[in-house]
């Protein structure tokens, strides 16, 4: 059984353990990869799989959580079913902070990916161009302008995350995920937390004797 | 004497108290904005002005600033100088946060605009569009994805402020900064704070002689 995960930039897959994401216009059909369950935050990158493999199943209709929140994407619901206490950080294209409690999710909040700081500076003006210092640290303030745009990204990401979790114990996964967590002593980093609600869901099903 | 402000979005123009916007494009000749002092951060627009008033001054090589800082834009230069000791946030397309001690300018941030937020969301999926909700609350996690996406902007934007500010008094100008003043008790707000260090700059040419 093959789990995917259909992202606004990649589609991300598992199997047995293993995580690995590939470019939807690159897909290939592969019987080894079937039976295949999806959850997806993009119709038009969904076209791209169920062209390859109609057969693939959506799961998001399963994925119940406890929740207020309206339209919360399938990638989170999955996510936050692996949690039944803590913040999850699903650092992609966007980074989505979303706050478990007694497997109760009391909503979230959504920045701009890494990589859109980057894009988003350099739209402004091409004064602010570059690539952003990944490195950059924050016990001085920046004396240029890589650094000050690289500082404003990654502080503000950084303390907005730290301002919603407070003491709870946080999870990150996506593709900067494990780069983030490094700014979290004790933070957990896991590539298949999405997979592992999945995986959760699928097991109730099962259990429910469906 | 008229002064102006090139930014990346508008030309801002001063005189005798009195602030004003003009897109680069609508720019029309009148001798009565003559003399004319400018700074700029936008090349291209500068020529706009220059097309239209081919003897407006560049002020920049006379703004002299206490600083470290390789590549600070002129209008940072001229909003620092006007203040002796506190946080500058100019809030334009992009939100920049300079800290001033004894007239000495110790470094500085950026941070994309407001507006560049939102556009940031929608081009990372059409799902993420529409109008941020400024009037969001902080003391609830979003519940919706409007919410998720203005809590994610709003809250990373004053995180960082507060963060870099500390105790120190804080100055708020450029087009959001009347909005982003709100959220610090104590703040002032003030449209002609660049126009305020031209102005010195100006005074400081004619004290030395020239």
């Amino acid at each position: 059984m093959v789990l995917c995960d259909i992202g606004n930039s990649y589609l991300h897959f598992y199997y047995n353990g293993r995580v690995w994401k590939v470019q939807a216009e690159r897909l290939e059909r592969d019987e080894a990869l079937l039976p295949m369950y999806y959850v997806s935050v993009s119709q038009k990158k969904t076209k791209y799989l169920l062209e390859i493999f109609p057969e693939a199943i959506n799961l998001t209709p399963y994925m119940l959580l406890d929740t207020a929140y309206i339209g919360l994407g399938a990638d989170r619901i999955a996510a936050c079913k692996g949690v039944s206490d803590g913040v999850i950080v699903d650092a992609g294209s966007a980074i989505t902070i979303d706050v478990m409690q007694d497997n109760m999710h009391l909503g979230g909040c959504i920045l701009p990916g890494l990589v859109m700081y980057g894009k988003m500076y350099r739209a402004i003006s091409s004064v602010l161009g570059g690539e952003l210092n990944l490195a950059i640290e924050f016990n001085a303030f920046p004396q240029n302008t890589r650094d000050a745009l690289s500082y404003g990204a990654l502080k503000s990401i950084v303390l907005t995350i730290e301002s919603i979790a407070k003491n709870k114990k946080l999870y990150f996964t996506g593709g900067d995920g494990k780069f983030l967590a490094r700014f979290f002593a004790g933070a957990i980093q896991d590539d298949s937390l999405v997979f592992k609600g999945m995986l959760r869901t699928i097991a109730e099903q099962k259990g429910g004797g469906r």
